[in-house]
């Protein structure tokens, strides 16, 4: 299918349009955001509510260490597909706490669920925070009382607020465009991936659509398009138990689906979690730079996977890039350590790209002279680009990353007090 | 044979006795070390020379990527057993040089066998530094001949210090032991791993005996000694293109070998190969901290050290460390990253130990309130243990690495300059 998607995706062409309002760009989706105790003195509790219900799938974290939301929402997944709202928490994690965890997760639901007048079978649960810490839940009916109350259909930014943690932007976006002549809309907030202040940067994301497609293509399409995209950044190379991201459809624009319309909402899905996904990387905690590796002429899409994560990842390769020093032997060793299965050191060009120009440092197996003043015109942008060419295959992958600065430690040396 | 090895060597004891003179405690081995020029004014050029001819065996990268020499080397190592020299550069890694890379390793050895009157086939070479630079071999002649006249067989401190690159301190060991009456030698010298300033820590060591055991069984032995220590610290998580350990033997004890003899000398070995390896981690670059990731009670071996290397090479258990931070989130994370294949959340207990106590932040499955004075003495030691019981097997493993310091950005992200 992924592939089919992608090929029919090429063919079409719409018009797309940015519109305002974020989530509530998209009819019969209200939200809230309100400060419940969680953090100090922000917002830390976000309501996604749907009135008339939508159709949800899910993509959790594929660390082993699950969230007791996480093991919560799955269950419900996999019994519904019908939801009408999702409560997100910022500030506590609710991971590792053990019975009590679980507990807190059905008590959350059924407080919202009482408050909505809805089933709380019909309500999904995230949180984000610090990990092994029992959530406060004191009066928390109050809290939610406060949260449902302030609903709006308006703007979603009290719930992109709400969702936020050591975020520095409020991250959403909403567009427009047409399939077979009537009007579907797609839009989503997140929050990051970090550098890392909360505690090893959650990131939860919460894309709204209006078109009726079904949750078993939804979740064919979620899961193509996160390996593509949210699951393609790398900030730290750690991964959190808490990572979800929610696929929710009103249904109301109903559209008899054919290839060649799924393929232009695919394109469109994949396109919003990208945004979303870069947006995230620029946001990283003490970042100061935003760099894409882009690994061509790979032997497999499994190689250029794991070649382009391995250089993403690679301590050595960040702190350079902060230090704008084209450092490309620190490149290949990571391309190295990838081990891919198919390898020609005298095929391996390297080269450092941005809005400067593009040089390249070394050149089917052998390091080049290079103007080192050049390089570091390149290098000295905020964007870069480090594009490394295998020459034994076909296969593409580009991963988005961020350096590794002096401020990443001081965050996160002292981040629990 | 692993399990063997370990199984006797348990049942064996012996009085071990640590000697001076490095690698020359051992008769018949000659080192010399000079200036020749590929650094700015130390030493850079090493040689260890064995008159009488050594059984040599060695441990490369299992980096894809292959410095010059290791390709030389293993050619050699796959047709003969009995060599004559080690000559070693530091300096330039003599990697991604093209087909120069190659030609200049043969000229070296070509240079050396000429003036210490042995074929070529007799030398091993060795190279670490900055990668995908050309080797300046102008008058490597006239170098040559410095090295060979300073040779001495009293101490390998010349060689040990002609090896280093950001290395503060110089390493070497020598330790006698008896074997069936007889006195067996065992010495090594070794170079960081860095936290890197050279150009992504390579690890060097040289290991040398007099116990006459064969290529083969020191092959084995070597493999096994390696796996169980060198491969087992972690500074940055990244692997070098030339890393590189050799174990060579004078064969002048000739005892007959037999299971419990062999058992005794393996744990020597394994013993000097941690001892090097430990050395290499305290002496990372900017590291302020040395410690074990301890993994206890795992399903399986496999799992045992995958969680403990995930947890070594987080950056942000790194950075926590360094903080002094007892955020057994992070290490929990890191161990659901690792994706054991035997997991259960309500088994898990993770302790923060040094010399000033020990304190269990998690046990079985959630966080447990703990007096955040008592955490904060035990981590301000230098030495710290991360000691992680999975609780749902018997497998164990230990990961020995530095924490994350804000030196270690500052030294990495200018390193070339």
């Amino acid at each position: 299918m992924k592939n089919t998607i992608h090929e029919e995706a090429k063919l079409s062409q719409t018009a797309v349009q940015k519109i305002p309002g974020g989530l509530c760009a998209i009819e019969d989706v209200w939200v809230s955001g309100v400060h419940a105790g969680f953090k100090k003195d922000a917002k830390d509790l976000a309501l996604i509510f749907f009135p008339k219900g939508a159709t949800m799938t899910a993509v959790f974290t594929q660390n082993a260490v699950q969230s007791h939301h996480i093991i919560y929402d799955k269950k419900l997944l996999n019994e519904n597909s019908q939801f009408k709202a999702i409560m997100i928490n910022s500030g506590n994690a609710n991971t590792f706490n053990g019975p009590r965890g679980d507990y807190d997760v059905h008590l959350m639901a059924s407080v919202l669920a009482d408050q909505l007048d809805i089933a709380p079978e019909e309500v999904l649960i995230c949180s984000t925070g610090v990990i092994g810490v029992p959530m406060n839940l004191d009066a928390f009916d109050v809290k939610v009382n406060k949260l449902t109350h302030q609903m709006t259909d308006g703007d979603s930014i009290p719930a992109a607020e709400a969702i936020m943690t050591t975020d520095t932007t409020i991250k959403q976006v909403a567009y427009e465009f047409e399939i077979d002549g009537q009007t579907v809309h797609l839009a989503a907030i997140a929050k990051g991936a970090g550098m890392i202040h909360p505690n090893l940067g959650t990131l939860l994301s919460y894309i709204v659509t209006d078109f009726d497609l079904g949750q078993a293509t939804f979740q064919q399409m979620l899961q193509s398009a996160v390996a593509n995209t949210f699951n393609q950044i790398s900030v730290d190379g750690d991964t959190s138990p808490n990572d979800t991201i929610i696929l929710a459809s009103t249904n109301k624009v109903q559209i008899t689906p054919s290839k060649a319309n799924i393929a232009v909402f695919y394109q469109q899905l994949e396109a919003i979690c990208l945004e979303m996904a870069q947006l995230i990387v620029k946001d990283g905690e003490g970042a100061s730079k935003f760099v894409e590796v882009q690994v061509k002429g790979a032997g497999s899409k499994e190689d250029a996977v794991k070649i382009a994560k391995q250089v993403a990842t690679s301590s050595l390769v960040k702190t350079a890039l902060f230090g704008q020093d084209a450092n490309w032997g620190r490149a290949i060793s990571a391309v190295g350590q990838a081990q891919p299965s198919v390898f020609q050191t005298d095929k391996v060009s390297i080269a450092f790209q941005s809005d400067k120009g593009s040089i390249v440092t070394c050149e089917k197996g052998a390091g080049r002279v290079f103007d080192e003043n050049q390089a570091l015109a390149i290098l000295s942008e905020k964007e870069i680009v480090i594009a490394i060419d295998m020459g034994v295959g076909e296969f593409d992958a580009s991963v988005w990353t961020a350096d590794m600065t002096e401020d990443y430690i001081k965050i996160n040396a002292d981040y629990r007090s």
